[in-house]
């Protein structure tokens, strides 16, 4: 049995892999219940549980994992580990005819591990390698996260542990890393599903540099790092209970929706851009849910319980997944019978003023308008509306006094998504001049109007 | 075996009642591949489709489920008819220790038949019958469909048939009728999921009537007569193929969906009011799914194939079982990416202008506006909001010259639903200044405005 | 929402009503997350749980869907009842616009409650009422069960409890017992999965009878008593811990299984008799998936472990759930590739020898041959084979020694289920010249040999 | 999207890849709607069937899935394939960003295509290569299918196309082939689920021979080549229908079934070998699940219905699978009540006499002996009883002559499959004194007794 589990929203992937009578599992999720399906259907027990590294981009599941399987969990060097047993570089496990190898890989964090996986059967190279954050499909790891004091020294080490370590390992061996393409955890992956060492060699662009090369390169990355990633890091330290089964938020009336609010509750609307224009409940976060595992972590609080509102129930499930693999364990319920229940109900609520593209090219015309471009720096450095300011929605909060209130201030993203989430953070700051402009620069390049390139 | 399958939407039962090898549905939708999962699951074979009369509300499947299983078709007497075998009153058929026995039941069409179930093993008396749109929970069948000109006639009988025909069938026997509540097909049935001859007799408050009492009751009621009632009466009577299986309609990028409509495909939009509003496809039609067999009927055209714009894909499929069940085949595909993708390709798009009840009270003191009431006749006589003008949704195209062009148009149902779909047929007709009061008469109340109850 | 929930194997029938936010439960079975599915998917919560009386054929789930869900327990008086509230005939509750009404109706046990529900929206009669083991379609519930000194007290309880507290809710109300056609809770229930009053008064048997007569036959009845029985009721009483979940039995090695019959783990063989006759495990207990809800209680301890022999892995989960229901929790695994694998490895095994009905006969003519019926009395007293000896399997054990040994003994059934089960039993205490006939009674008539009727 | 689909029974891969819109697949099994339910999920059209040869081993889908799909066959060239457009070496297709490239690999067959996967937008390297059955894990293919005289030639063939063709694509490429381990169509394959060419050139045995080695070998090896391979090759070549579905086996009573045996349907017993033993219907054929790949192609006509008996109904639809992948579509029934209920009806039974292997030990110190070793020649020569004659189940009938009708036969393979089929077949030709061995060599050796090895 050799499967990898992706998590959706994440762009996680973690890997079941057993023989004979056990299994282990490399970097599970958090609503973890499919591993256990997975392995006793085939009559194996998970015993081994292997971290690749601390994560900061989502609460991994090697807790909730244990609590039901009793496997042993095993992880890099670090004194502030809690949970599992510390590995050194060429400790050994068997399953069956499989082996598992530890090898320490320093780069993306100091305690970084990759395992490689041999078969003895056949020979002794490594038949795939779990390069967790080390290496992905056309891309490497990210080295800045432990901080800038670290970040040429873990350059070299990343560098080296991809070069001395893994590149070794035989060009033959499957590459299993932890991300695939849209993670915040690597800049430029590619969309293949898999790939090998030697077509890592061949291709993946990271690895055709020279050290010195490669080092300069990374010290230059400009990626986002959200706030929640500090989060991720102590809960997956262990200072935590395992979360005992998926949460099941609640149908709420919108009476018991608004007492939620009452008590404290933030709203989550995941509805789309436009929907949430034409009716939302005041003081809502609006965050689509192919957006969550991007956004969320900068905009909604760790301890406040959540409430949501959604375009249909059956987008319940999808969302509770994703905010609990990032560490959101708290949702109480969601508004049975959607929006418009709210509204029939004569509760109170508000609307997003929109505009079209061509209203915003009027407006511009007219001099009227400050156009807010809230994407991360780096979408705003490849392309831009000429004119427009760029203050990320992530740090917007905290930006509000650079915002002009006299005149229309037209929230500009790529498609509206992200336009929605600023003007209504500016609404409730009292912007009431704060608008979306639909479709963004996507529309806008659709009609023809010009964008600007570069920096 | 003894089920009720219920075709969601159009509160439409249908029973699949089987012993030892063989098996028979009464009133089949026509999305029947679940008869033949359950009845095959038994080992049992579909021998026997049986129709209580040519329904009017919905398609039936019984061409489609005898494609599928060989079986025949019984059906009460009438000329036109096609494709059945015409029973007499009397004729009785066994299933094992069961035996159904025909009843014509006059009333709510002339060829009206009822299905009394006896079990020859245990006595005399039926154990069940199967009333068809005769009888339902706390109400009986309409017969004002087959024209003013029959009305008192059918009237009569249907008295009789439910006085001496299925009274006298025994108290304990139980009632499967083929409508619950919510069906355009009669007036106040219950909500209650079952019911005997015993609680009807006992409860139900037109079987407490005299003759002339119930038949003026009957000459009094106002009913909707949705105009899809004669395509489903002509679809019903056999002159057209079996439907091959569910259509699968096809997620259609932005280019494709445009495509479609240039060649004449019309836009079903089902998603609720606020996120039509916010924005919408010109030309489309907002029908909220448990919408759709109430309105689908007086806005869709048959002769166009329909392209879906929904919320969530997982909508299509329950959009689609109940556009089939009312004869609807020709569903294309739906846009992928929903609305956002739409405007992300900078494709032309329109917004719905709202009001709340607020902004609507406001208005109406300065006299700015005409309050539209689209509501069914029935539902505006129980109540509305003072100085409402009654215009019914349905026939609204029709009455485009009453609507003045000079003030805003104020559309106001009861939630919003049928304001939407009001406010964006006249946005069509050129009413730049027709919204959509969101919440309705619901909101209206709620915030203690005044309602004017009765005629 | 008004569901009936069966327990395959047990006959054994719950409900799940609700309306509006709030549902209970009549009578859970163990594997009770059904309930729970059911009753989120609609939005509602559990919130009562009604026990008819403190059943003995089934472990009932009170206590696990309370753990589950917090909903109170009610029940009958009786002094000795620790986990629940304690009813008053009359007491009511509402769910929404239904009702709920407890009417004591003594016969069964002494406090045995039904419990009617009314729909106050449509007048006053019942709608439907929950007979418990009252009253069951075509017949009434025992009377034995709490011991012969009772029997003719209880016997009078139950005649009025059913005419004067039953019979007077109406014609029309649903009967909703809790036992349908295979129980051994009542000697003849009817197979038609639902009844009202109606029916009932028009054609039980039982309820034709007056007073005396009714009497006379109830002390005359004749039923088994599995020994499980007296443990059900002591599990009933709530002297336990509620069971956390389904068990889930392990795939066991042939080594790993037979280490576990070392430990004291009893295996039950639930395969078809001709298969077990081809090769079994010593020690074997042999009770086919169907036979188990009768056989089981008298053959297999509650003091061990079991572990299963299956005939392909899916009947686990049926067999497994069957056992938890008559409160065999303790199911420790099954044998991993089925007997196949055990004899290729070697183990040691029985073969069971066995009979045609053309061989039987042949030894009857030269009078080699014990015939012994293992048929519980009432089959026996029906119908038999001349010069049989009747010996009920489930106290074989205790007979032992009036079965001789000094000749063939062909162990003859029905069909030659609970042949094999004595068979095996007596080749466990030696007597190596037990046969089981194939096909038994049934196949014996079918060859045209005589039977003999009647007492 | 990059699937690999397996066809359970027969160790059979195909393969489902798609990008953008569009989506091929390789060597697509028949019971092919899996594919077109994983695509339309993705919002994909199959648009390409490619295979890599005509096959033998199994009844390939491509008429099927282009029935469902529209989608084109390609092939590689030879003068009687009817069906599919003929590809030449290099041809190349597009999807997305990927590219299938037709690689000419004679050998297996003459006509053998396999196919490179091409990441235009990651550099130039193939990413993976499906290789039909020129490569397997650990193994390459048989070249002795097309006939002696074509051995030594296509021996060379595939030496050339594997090491100039294949394992030029580079180390990186992931290997796909049509078979895994247990698959008629190699050797040796390994269980591994995944390799890479760099993989195989370093580990596979057959890629470090010289040529003239890899010839030798060839040469020398020794596969079965069971008859309904030729069978599968005239299906392959397209001189039939597309079947429209999967047949659904009816639930048969056994008045049916026997009417069935009476109309020339063969009975297929998929029982296991003890079951078997102690019941079956005359004439029966035993083969148990696993076994149908490998042993149905030699024991079954493809001219008759087949009925089955199972031991439970869940095995209907496993068996059905397997043998429609086979080309055996007319599958009318299966025996519903499996064999108790057969006997309960008094209908004519066998019953397979059975040794344990201290039987045969005895019988054999008594001489009273013959010992049929019923499994194929390779895995004879490996390891046998002394004593023991080797004649193949699979041509047993040819050769009853060679079988003593004065003394027992014992029928001894690996496990008790085998000898119950073989034992079965004696007894068809009057052999009363044929006998299967429980638990076949793998007991004999357990308890210690002699086996002898190689040749």
């Amino acid at each position: 049995m050799f499967e990898r589990i992706s998590a959706e929203g994440l762009a996680h992937f973690s890997y079941l892999v057993g023989m004979g009578k056990s299994a282990f599992v490399v970097d599970p999720r958090r609503d973890c219940e499919i591993y256990q399906e997975m392995a006793s259907k085939e009559g194996m027990v998970i015993s081994h549980i292997f971290e690749t590294h601390r994560n900061e981009d989502y609460a991994i599941g090697s807790l909730e994992l244990r609590e039901r399987t009793g496997a042993v969990i095993y992880h890099g060097p670090r004194e502030d580990w809690h949970y599992g047993i510390v590995l050194q570089d060429g400790d050994r496990f068997g399953f069956g005819q499989l082996e598992v190898r530890a090898i320490h890989t320093p780069g993306h964090t100091d305690e970084h591990m990759a395992y490689a996986l041999m078969d003895n059967k056949s020979g002794g190279e490594a038949i795939a390698v779990f390069t967790g954050d080390a290496l992905f499909v056309g891309e490497v790891g990210r080295t800045d996260l432990p901080g800038p004091q670290h970040l040429e020294r873990l350059s070299h080490a990343l560098y080296r542990s991809l070069h001395e370590r893994i590149l070794t390992l035989g060009d033959g061996a499957l590459v299993c890393p932890a991300h695939g393409a849209g993670s915040v955890c690597g800049g430029d992956i590619n969309e293949r599903e898999f790939s090998t060492v030697g077509l890592e060699r061949a291709r993946n662009p990271m690895l055709q540099l020279r050290e010195d090369e490669f080092v300069r390169r990374k010290l230059k990355e400009h990626l986002d790092r959200p706030p929640y990633f500090r989060r991720m890091e102590s809960m997956n330290l262990g200072e935590r209970m395992a979360m005992s089964g998926l949460p099941d938020p609640w149908p709420l009336s919108p009476a018991e929706f608004e007492g939620a609010m009452r008590e404290g509750a933030v709203v989550l609307d995941v509805r789309m851009a436009e929907s949430f224009a034409g009716a939302y409940i005041k003081g809502a976060i609006n965050i689509w849910i192919d957006g969550l595992a991007q956004y969320a972590g900068w905009l909604l609080p760790y301890d406040r319980p959540l409430a949501l509102v959604v375009a249909d129930p059956v987008q319940v499930d999808r969302t509770t997944r994703i905010l609990v693999r990032m560490g959101y364990d708290n949702i109480i319920g969601y508004l049975k019978g959607g929006m418009s229940h709210w509204l029939r109900e004569g509760r109170e609520f508000d609307r997003l003023p929109t505009m079209s593209v061509h209203d915003l090219k009027e407006a511009m015309e007219r001099d009227e308008v400050f156009i807010l471009d809230p994407r991360p720096a780096h979408e705003w450095e490849e392309y831009r509306v000429p004119g427009s300011h760029h203050l990320f929605v992530g740090e917007l909060k905290d930006h509000i006094p650079e915002v002009p209130r006299d005149r229309i201030v037209a929230c500009l993203c790529s498609s509206g998504f992200r336009g929605s989430m600023s003007a209504a953070i500016l609404r409730e700051h009292g912007f009431g001049n704060a608008r979306n402009v639909l479709g963004g620069i996507g529309a806008w390049r659709s009609a023809g109007y010009e964008v600007e390139d570069g920096e």
